[in-house]
């Protein structure tokens, strides 16, 4: 009614959501995306969503589970997780959002970062970085999941994130970044208190979908909280 | 938990998922696909997701808003939403699930059907109506949201659905498909008994996501009320 709208639009946060592509295998996760935007909505924040006007490093066939031919723009593709309304990621200003969330899947460590092919020694999407940079300067807080915090392990050395999980515990490149592995299981999300990160593993979990939406909503709490 | 686990695999109801692509304007409704598979996983549903292997009737540049000359398939893009796991709708057998669920989007009415295009008058996908047919004839439930109700208007006449919306009301091609159509709100679910089909406005309405995520869950549990 017309009062949660008062609400939402005069008291609620406003949340910046960086997308990397659609699509597990190249792009965002798109049900961490989904639960990221539901979240939000139901804590009252007004969204912006953004990706950058970049090539995609990769077209997965998602099929097949191979790459194809293709060529893909992450901005063109993200488009289709905000229904049209995004951004080119250059237009993101900082003072107009209380934080910044970045859903996770492989077009967070392609096209976002090169983790996926460089681990360790990966270079960072220089608009990715100075958003990251931006926020952390304004302490304003900063979420993510899966694989996503490789960003902000990648960006500010010797953070707390939620890369390690069962999955992964054994991936020397991880272990290599330099965080602190905050183990959590797929409900739970690690609060970076020092640096305002707020990090889930989400699909780096083998669980129930469910779950992983559940697990989503107390990282975006968690951002909201600290907004 | 492995209680619950017990439960999931053992007594949990069997729902085929039928994608139709993957974005609002093409394809599948992202944001309705992922809130019917998570609803579904906190129900204790076991997921089958299928897709007819045809190329899209359009692929719309979901940026500009405006159809490209790119060409997709519908299996291939509906992975995207399945991470992987889909299989063509050729091989969808009704003795193997206790319900059906189509999410919404265009693609429901572009690539299931050619309502978009031919309104009243279109033809609807042989495939898709074989399985409307089929768990018709074997009295399971039937899930519907969004556009997706146009497919049971055309195969199933006379029947009760959730296609008018204030969005909507005015549209005479929908007042023609000589279905009764249902009035409710974003948080609710109308229920043919007659004919086992829960219907629900979804993106139809001009509502929050947290809301249409919310009224996508009465549609599922309708659907795995009488499963």
């Amino acid at each position: 009614g017309a009062k949660s709208h008062y609400y939402s639009t005069q008291m609620g946060k406003r949340v910046a959501v960086v997308l990397a592509g659609c699509g597990v295998y190249d792009g965002s996760e798109i049900h961490e995306a989904s639960a990221v935007l539901v979240h939000l909505s139901r804590g009252g924040a007004s969204v912006n969503m953004f990706a950058p006007n970049v090539e995609q490093m990769h077209v997965i066939n998602h099929l097949a589970g191979k790459p194809s031919e293709e060529k893909r723009n992450v901005l063109v593709e993200s488009a289709r997780l905000a229904r049209g309304n995004i951004q080119d990621l250059s237009n993101l200003s900082v003072k107009d959002h209380d934080a910044v969330i970045f859903p996770g899947g492989f077009g967070a460590a392609k096209n976002l970062c090169t983790w996926a092919v460089q681990g360790k020694d990966c270079s960072v999407n220089e608009q990715v970085k100075a958003v990251l940079q931006a926020f952390r300067a304004e302490d304003k807080p900063i979420g993510l999941c899966c694989i996503s915090p490789v960003l902000a392990a990648k960006v500010f050395p010797g953070c707390e994130v939620t890369l390690v999980t069962f999955l992964w515990s054994n991936d020397q490149s991880i272990n290599q970044l330099g965080c602190k592995h905050m183990s959590k299981s797929v409900g739970e999300s690690h609060v970076d208190e020092k640096n305002k990160l707020v990090t889930t593993c989400a699909f780096m979990c083998n669980a129930p979908i469910h779950e992983i939406y559940d697990g989503i909503g107390t990282m975006v709490e968690g951002v909201l909280k600290m907004a």
